[in-house]
Parts: structure tokens; C-alpha cells; sequence
């Protein structure tokens, strides 16, 4: 079906548009492999996704071109079409849920698509988009299942045996296969000895289960901080292609994926969203078989919403015990909150916020309740407040 | 003092060991000009001052070698003297005050050198390491005020000069000087046309003040959450480097910092430092005149405390309306909270913390106040919220 002088045209055509993102080395991520990030969270809209959709778009004949192209995605999908459309010189619409966040309708908006609002969910935005092409004959630009789609992201496969001659395995995401599809069919036609795995969410684990049961499953429902791979089912392209050139599919839990995000921003200083990290998390929690070989995390993307980011750094920090929470009993007179902030000032500990309450039914009758939260250094700093407050004769619970 | 040739010295001993990092273009900075950023947050260590320290210890001769250096810091040159002794072979000895974060602590550990806590601040470390470098006889490496350590900083000016010929304006952020003078040099050695910027925090203006002065101010305190730069006085070389080569000192305020700190993560997917996004805040905020022109914003350093971010990240998300707290009056009776939740999820608010309350001094004796914070779309998605409250008849203040 594809052939490699594809992916090699992909490669010639997308210089003109996309960024070819230098491999990063990292040395925080698992001390028992060489380790390489290609950062297409670095990529022109934030993600691997532009090479795709440029390609596909530039391959269309005139009279396509002339009618514009139509998508559907409240994610990165859009923005690739977007400016791989822009860049060709023709027209855009995007389908968008209405839900959609403002910052993904605005920069889609921004690469100079027209955008249309759809009430509703993605599946109402997508049956829109399909009647719209039937209306105005545009060309649907899948976002994973077409074979010129499937060459654009080939290109990150050529870039890293370009840049890389001696890897020895690739990890990438996956959510309906398009990115490994292409990643996996050039590395594997020109260096069939390089290892390629590939990592879906436990909450969305459509490949694995459909090359588990052998024919595609589709999900009754998904769940993931990793929106970006949240997809039902894969393609019947993109599941062929798999079962022919992908060694392994396994899968990554939410606290690895926070894990992973995190570590990528306090030790790589990169930004990458839930889908484009869980190739880092599969690497650090040793998922695939990586030890002493030289390793390339395919880091798909970074457009997470910052109140997401948020969430995941506010886990990260109390699960690493720079932040912590707990309640404290107190006889109800003067006095006695004070005393308490007193000792943990004394030991170091900054308080972000306090909830002091009287009403609390498992209190004694002249007793009350605060819970308090923490700025802490670590773990061991967490236990020193603990045992401070307890020899000041304080009981504190959970 | 320092000669051309010197820089080229260094960035032939540099290449060892630094990474060359890629200048990366961004649309979403300022749209008045053409941006580019020096991610030296992408460096190893994590900021530029491996740079500096590394190119000084390797000029050290072997006596002073046999005997190792010293240095005293919380921050990025701890990290760049530890890993810039490691690759010269040689023993590294860092003073920190006691109380830095762990994190730190742990980084400079981790490349190689011994550590010393010293009880106290800052200024306590720095007197300790004095101590034990004249006991000892280790090479102290100044982080700023030294030539060699100054040579080892312009080799980013050559890699500007080198990968963007038609540059016509750099912005460099200052603490001590140190970086701003050794590309301010080697820019205006090679190209005294090129503009050369330096940008200090509202909160820290030591050399803006100096420059002002006309001689060498020292400030009595300095706050900024870019710490990296929270420096009392330029240095003697420094300053003098600074009055010949830069074009001009500005500041800009501690929102425009976090400003730019949220566009580098949302926009361009990298963890920047409060120092390190001074320079990218001077640019989209116009604080020097570069409309029209091609520019390249050093960003310095990416080592930000993950505690630190969140409150960048929660004070942006405020700030842009995806984030707001509210308190309504009731009455105090059954029902009234579920009521008022139901008004907020209808118009799709997703609350994220409630806090309800009776014995407020300012409610009417049969009411109560409930505190509720929400994730929001945006300003008039909050908008939309308060009226639908301000129409189902709850009062709502502040």
C-alpha cells in the first residue's frame, strides 16, 4: 500500500513547512538506557500532526484544492489542517464541538481555518463535518486513516535514523495509529533490526486490545488525562499496519503519564501533553524492554491546557512531598491555632491554607478541627512537622 | 581586557560539553516582530552557566586543578560548576545555604560534586566557601565576575551571530552581568550594528540602577520570583563591560514575568525560569524598540521550583479568566447550596472548591455566605455565570 519513496516525498515536500525537531538527550528518565526525545511537541502547532495534514493537503489535485478541505477535532488534528491548508494556499473549515476550549478554537482560528461550532459532542461535530463535505465537496482530512497522512508522520521515522544511524528502538504513542503507523513502516522497511514499540493510556487501550483479540475492537467508552490518544478505535489501515511492523503495544497508567509530564518539565524544561508523554512514561517505568540500548521517546505533543498541567504539577509536588494536607484536633479556646502555626513555622513549613471548624460531629464537645496544607521540602520534612506537632501534644489525624 | 579570540578559545573548548542550542522561531510573542528564542533553558543543567564555569575550570592550571574549586550557590551555577568540574576531572566543593530546596541540592549532587549546608542565608554560604577556599587553597569560580567565566557566556553570541546572520537585536536578562557582557562583547566585536538589550526584574535593578548612577550601586534588598537574576550589585567587570557594549537597561514588572513564563509554556511548550523569561517578557511588552525587526530573546535558564509554576500558572489562568472565586449570601436553610450549584453546572462552571459558612459577622442573622471557586471558559463565560446567579436571585459580592 505504502511505499518508502513516499515518505521520502513527504520529507522533500514538508521541508518547505515543518520544523525538522533536533533529538534531545536526557539522562533523568531511566539511568539503565541511552535515551533521546524527538521533541514534536516543538513541532509548528504544537505537534507531530502538521506533517501529516501538509502532506495530504499538498497532494490533493486542483479541482480538491479549489473546493477546500473540511476536519473534524477539538485537538491538535485541527490545528495541523489549519496551517497545512494555510500554507497550501486554500480554504479550511474545521468542525469543532462548542465545548471546545477557547484557546484551541482561537489558535485553530489563528492558522487561519474558518472554525464551525457545533453544539454538542465530538460525535456531533464529526457527523457535521461529513454533511458539510457532502454539501460543499470538500475533501475530509482524516486524522489518522489515509495513507498520505500516514507518509507525513512517516518523516519523524526518517528523521531519527538521519539523525541517530545507531538506534536500537523507538517508542511512540499511540492513539488511532497514525503517528506509529508511519514511524514504524519507514523505520522498519529501512533498518528492520531497530526495535518499535508503541504506548497507549490504560484508559483508552483501543490497539492493544484490537491486536490482542487479533480484528479492531472499538471501546464502549474512554477515559484519559491523555486526550490527545483518547480514540475508540483504530483504523483499518493504521491496525494493519501495526500488526505487520510494531513489536509490542502496551500501556501506561494516569500516574506514570503525571509522572512523566512532570518529569519532562522539571528535568527536560519541555511542555508535553498527556498523549506526548506517555512514550517518557513507558521508558521510565521500564515497560518495554529497553536496558543498556539507545532509545528514542517520540514526544508527540504539548498542547495540554494549563489547568490540566496544573493538576498533574499539584499531584506531582504531594506525591514527591513538597505539599501535603492534614487535620489536626484542638480544644476550642484562644489561642490554640496560633500555637499549632507556630511549631510548623519553627520546622519550616509554609502554610498555603487553613480550614478551622467547630461543627464537626466526630469532635469532642468542646473540641474542633483544622485541616492545614503545606509547603514542604520532602517526605522526611513532612515527618518532622508530624512528630513536632505530636510532641507539642497535639492529635493529628489522616 | 577580553579579546575575541578568547570567545572563540571557548567555544572550542565548549563543544565538548555544551550543547549548540537551535534558535527557535515564534509567532507568539509579538506579532510587531520578527521573534526568535535562544533556549538555554535547553542547555545542560538546565541554564547557560555551564558555559562560563566549565570554560574557566579548564583553563586552570594543573596545580590549581590537583587542588578543585569552590563555589557558592542556590541556583544554576552550583549546577554548572559541578558538572563543568565533573567533565574536567576534577573535585568540586558547593556551599548552599541550608534551607535550599532539596531539588537543588540533589541536581548538584547528582553531577558530581560534594556538597557543603551552611546554617543561615546566602551570605552565610558565601563566607563559609571564602573560609575553605583559603584553608584549602580551591580555585574559587566566581558566577559572574571573572574573564574566563565571562569568554564561556559569549560563545552564545557567536552561536546567535553563526545561525542568524541578519540579526538586528538580541535581548539578554541580567543578574551580576556575566552573560549580557560576554554576548554584548563578542556581538558588538563582530557586529556593532546589532543592538544589544538587558533586561533586569522591577524587583532587583542593580545594574539599571548602576548605569543610571554612573558608578557601582549597591541595592539594600531585592525581590523577584525570577531569582536567578535577585543580585544586590553588578561586578566590577561586568559593569564596566556593560556601560561600553549595551545598548540599554530596562525592567519589567513581576506580572509581566509570569506573563511570560505562561506564554513560553502555552505558546512555545518550554519551562522557563523567572530570569530566564525576562527577556521574552521585555519583547511582549515592548520594553525596547524592536518593531519590524529580527530579534533573538536569550531565555537563560529553565530551573523553576514546580511550587513556584503553579502559582505562575494559577495566577495566568485568573488572569485570563479560566479561573474565579466568588461568594454569594443566603439564606440559611436546606437546599440552598445544591440550588446554587445547579445554576453554575447548568452554565457549564466546573467548581472546584466550596466553602460554606454561617457565622460570617456581616450576613444577616438568618443567612449565611458560601466561597466557591470555578474553572471557567473565560471573562464573559464568568460573566454569564454571575448574571444567571444574579437572575435565579442570589446576591453575589465581590
Amino acid at each position: 500500500m505504502l511505499e518508502l519513496s513516499e515518505i521520502y516525498r513527504a520529507a522533500d515536500v514538508l521541508k518547505a513547512v515543518a520544523r525538522h525537531t533536533e533529538l534531545i538527550e536526557t539522562k533523568k528518565i531511566n539511568p539503565l538506557a541511552h535515551i533521546y526525545i524527538k521533541p514534536e511537541n516543538l513541532q509548528y502547532t504544537g505537534s507531530f500532526k502538521l506533517r501529516g495534514a501538509y502532506y495530504k493537503i499538498s497532494q490533493l489535485s486542483d479541482s480538491e484544492k479549489s473546493r477546500g478541505v473540511i476536519a473534524c477535532s477539538a485537538g491538535n488534528h485541527a490545528q495541523g489542517v489549519a496551517l497545512g491548508a494555510t500554507h497550501n494556499g486554500i480554504k479550511s473549515l474545521i468542525c469543532l464541538p462548542a465545548g471546545a476550549p477557547i484557546s484551541k478554537v482561537e489558535a485553530t482560528k489563528g492558522y487561519g481555518a474558518e472554525v464551525c461550532l457545533v453544539p454538542g459532542v465530538y460525535d456531533d461535530a464529526y457527523q457535521r463535518a461529513l454533511e458539510l463535505r457532502d454539501e460543499h465537496g470538500y475533501t475530509f482530512v482524516h486524522p489518522f486513516d489515509d495513507p498520505k497522512v500516514i507518509a507525513g508522520q512517516g518523516t519523524i521515522g526518517l528523521e531519527i535514523l538521519e539523525d541517530m544511524p545507531d538506534v536500537e528502538a523507538v517508542i511512540v504513542p499511540i492513539g488511532g495509529g497514525g503517528l506509529i503507523s508511519g514511524v514504524a513502516f519507514t523505520i522498519k522497511s529501512l533498518r528492520p533490526d531497530v526495535k518499535v514499540y508503541g504506548i497507549q493510556a490504560q484508559g483508552a487501550p483501543s490497539m492493544a486490545q484490537s491486536l490482542h483479540d487479533g480484528h479492531i475492537t472499538r471501546l464502549s467508552n474512554v477515559s484519559t488525562i491523555a486526550d490527545g490518544i483518547a480514540v475508540k478505535e483504530p483504523g483499518v489501515n493504521t491496525f494493519e499496519m501495526c500488526r505487520k511492523y510494531v513489536d509490542d503495544v502496551v500501556t501506561v497508567s494516569e500516574d506514570e503519564i503525571a509522572a512523566a509530564i512532570l518529569n519532562l518539565i522539571e528535568q527536560q524544561k519541555l511542555v508535553a501533553e498527556g498523549a506526548g508523554a506517555v512514550s517518557v512514561a513507558a521508558a521510565m517505568f521500564n515497560k518495554v524492554p529497553i536496558e543498556g540500548k539507545k532509545v528514542v521517546c517520540v514526544v508527540s505533543g504539548g498542547n495540554i491546557d494549563v489547568s490540566i498541567l496544573n493538576r498533574v504539577i499539584t499531584r506531582g509536588l504531594t506525591k514527591s512531598g513538597r505539599n501535603c494536607s492534614f487535620t489536626i484536633m484542638l480544644y476550642d479556646k484562644p489561642g490554640q491555632l496560633s500555637a499549632v502555626c507556630n511549631v510548623i513555622a519553627r520546622l519550616g513549613g509554609n502554610i498555603i491554607s487553613v480550614n478551622h471548624e467547630r461543627t464537626n460531629a466526630g469532635t469532642h464537645i468542646t473540641g474542633c478541627t483544622i485541616r492545614v496544607t503545606l509547603e514542604t521540602r520532602n517526605t522526611q520534612h513532612i515527618a518532622t512537622i508530624l512528630s513536632g506537632l505530636k510532641e507539642a501534644g497535639y492529635e493529628v489525624i489522616d
